[in-house]
């Protein structure tokens, strides 16, 4: 049963949303994946929000450019956490995705990640569900480790080489 | 029968939205005016925006401020013209809603107005009315007389007064 | 005899403008089409502007960048709906051209549509004509159930080969 | 136990901080308040995220300015989810705020609301922690429904007096 | 003979408009001030740019606001130079007025000051007047030596009386 | 004798600046051109500057990015017109070198032109020189002329061929 | 002998300025402080600047706003540390302020502080000096801990207090 | 010993910060250069910050792009002078990462640089060290005196051959 739903109104935010569902692969949190339009099918996107949490949906990541309604709209169907993916856009940058997505009036949170930040809202969806998952938070604590290793590996390396061989 | 419904999100937006009403009941045109959240009672909403062609509305004016979802949600719903109003806020001066209306995606237009421009957004529902409408579109031409008199009497004046005195 | 009148400024906003025609011509709305500089020509545009309506013209869509003043130029003479089209531009992204094209004063208004959003344009001219038209409103509700369509059929590929081959 | 952290860096803060409080208290969720700066006591900043989560904390909620690296830097050291609320700022309105809490690099994400949103980052958190705890997902439903309610209210008033009594 | 026409499309801009006539009055320079409304009669301002050459008008100085098309169309039909004053808008601050100001395209150039700038419109009339005017350009040679007094006075003051006095 | 002096700070902006110098071949307008840089050679800019008006100097162009100072630091010495050419950049789009360049102080006006405009820099430096130049103004006439030919000629093309073949 | 020059383009800053100098007082640093125009009085100016360091100035902190050439100029002469502060402005918010103060051209930096932040331009001055005065140190030291401890008042006074009546 | 301190967040920023480096070697300032993360390893960065005054570090210069908190982040716990370089973004062009460096709060400066501007960065180091080291001091100037015969040969060359052949 898919704890996380993730949600794209078109299948050109495909590149960007196929990195939330890697980080939830490598953290092995179930999840869906689903392509809808609040503008295109209101009707069939209603039901999809409505349905969700019978579903056993305990979080949303959904992504969304320009006049991006998906994830507030998402957020007023849907009781539990929304997660907002702005998507980057050709003329505005996604200042208008972004905007959009974060400047939700009073009742309705929708809690936004950076543009085009897909790996960031899956790690979100994480740690919402490592709030009652210590399985799941060791994961979490583990791969933080991982991330410090990494910069550890990149500056050893550009010591022993020096920045001119980097 | 209302051929224009006025739709707003909040009563905050009243002070503005209500001088879109002011220029219907100028140009005498039969309208309704509803407080309706996309956001806090989306069924009530959708509800709203499924029946409002055959209740008889041509054209619904939607203002909406912050992320600012409500034209756009209409304009997926209802098949005739949605004209969006931005409102102008607090911290981003009314961009955040302006992005979030006017930035729509492929195949769900929504018309937008200035930021504030009820005025205009009535004026521009009355015009799509007059495309077919040929009476309507002779007070249309009465009203932008009038508004051409009114700038010939201001200047008239300071030709007479002189700008200090203006 | 034409009902819309696509105008553009310049010969550089061409491959935008043409997917205006598209869809005019997908949906079967005679139109004319005329590259006209209210800056270079301005008496050729006053010319043709003030003798659209007299000409059948109902709406006018007009497509501009940078100071984009031809949109509200055609609005300040033509008394039936213009839409404006704002051009993306190098420098400002084509916030020059949307807010030149939808900060238009009290009583002038502009139908404005996303930036490079041609092809909304034409759907908003078809739905103001769809105003006094049932077979164009039937065929705008058609092409929305298209649109529809096609986010079901991407959804259903996605289900079908998942993400990673999609 | 406190289950949510509400942190500010300024005092200054208090009357936007002061709201996602009320609806903590409003929802009955246990949480604890603090003044405290990364940049001016960065080593009593440091002992406050690492034992957080040791104190029973689920959820941090913090609130900054200007330069706003409190939320990013809970966030990198405190592994459970992290909320920021960007200030409202005189000179950018916000953005200053906005952009550096929202704009966080691959690994750390912030779950950002609207600028001032207090109060959306309080019925955040409340989902968050309702993803496990079903008597506190009843309350928000009854919390939207309230809301919902509150909006018809005010659409039956319009309806009754009219928008030039309202 | 006006040698400079000042003019607005609204009396609203006054208040920052007087500041231009005061310099001109103060440089001794004839001018005519007109309010006039490329949007709301664009016959009347047509015959009024057309005519202006023939008056006698060297420059035109226009200040707008919003989607300010005033300044660009002057230039469009006027052949001298136009100056163009963006005026301070609520919502966008005047980037609205800025940007349709300056951004004009290639063969249509204006002039454009600083937002609200119309002392600056006036001492850029008078620098171009001076360009053909030897007893003008002496008098704004002493104009700027007058600036220069004015700061080393305060700078003299703050010398005198220290910045906790000033 | 040089009646425009086109000065730049970097020969990075060659590509731009050259396109003010056709201009001015074009029109037969006697120009100069320097790369002269008021930030890494104060007093040699100093010295071109203050006897910029003595070599015959009329109109100053002046194009720069960023911190754009030069045109401002032209026009705190110069007294007579100086034209400013934002550039291009790559951060900021040149928002950077635009508001650098017109937002000047009271008393040291800068005829501010569009990003990358330096085309109409050099037209509007003819107009200025045509204030006074009967035979200047004739050619300005006639440079308008043929931009309006040249839209026709495009206008004419596009109704033969149609926009798919255009 | 002044080791800092606190220098503005206009008394309008000098409430803002003024901060800067309690800080130096408060740490003890001799400074002096002008009122200097680089575009009203370039000559003054360029004396000015370029006899700073002679008279033993180590830093100079320079305000002004909107295309705020005077920290860049100052860097153009000076061969020492210049520090910038942007000061806030009426339509652009101080943006002008920065972009004109922060985007340097290669070779000349100016230390660019925040938007009127006056206060830390002083405190910026006092470290560089610190890097070769171990006495300063001390005292940036014990002003850094008098910070925290007023953070930790405010802290205590939350706690024994509460939110609603603090 | 190394006198300043090279650090950036990610290896992503080299290709910018070796600019950095490149100007120190050629000034003779002896340096170290680390890769290390405020967000990723707090614990380490913590340990650098707070050892680099007794390593001898005078200055530390923090390259960081989006939410940039390095440069805050030394600042608030190294005392001596930190300068901020903001990395261009690509959605954002910088302006995230300009924002979180320069807007930093009252008691915490960051002398920020233009955008990419690392090359500044190291030469307001060297400024910075030069105010107690006049050889260091003399080196800049003759730097200084390097970028001015730059540019007097290219105008030379450009006298030479004009702008058509530059």
């Amino acid at each position: 049963m898919a704890k996380v739903s993730i949600v794209m109104g078109s299948d050109s935010d495909m590149p960007v949303m196929s990195k939330a569902a890697d980080v939830l692969e490598e953290l092995g949190i179930e999840y869906e994946m689903t392509i809808i339009s609040a503008h295109r099918e209101p009707d069939v996107f209603f039901e999809y929000a409505k349905t969700a949490k019978d579903r056993g949906v305990k979080v949303i990541i959904a992504g969304a450019g320009m006049a991006a309604h998906l994830p507030g709209m998402c957020a007023a169907i849907f009781p539990l956490p929304v997660i907002g993916i702005p998507m980057h856009t050709k003329s505005l940058g996604g200042r208008d995705s972004l905007y959009s997505i974060v400047q939700m009036p009073s009742g309705i949170p929708v809690a936004t990640v950076a543009i085009d930040g897909a790996k960031n809202a899956s790690l979100l969806a994480a740690k919402i569900l490592a709030t009652s998952d210590d399985a799941l938070l060791d994961k979490l604590i583990a791969y933080s480790e991982n991330l410090k290793k990494e910069v550890e590996a990149k500056d050893a390396r550009l010591k022993e080489v020096g920045y001119k061989n980097y």
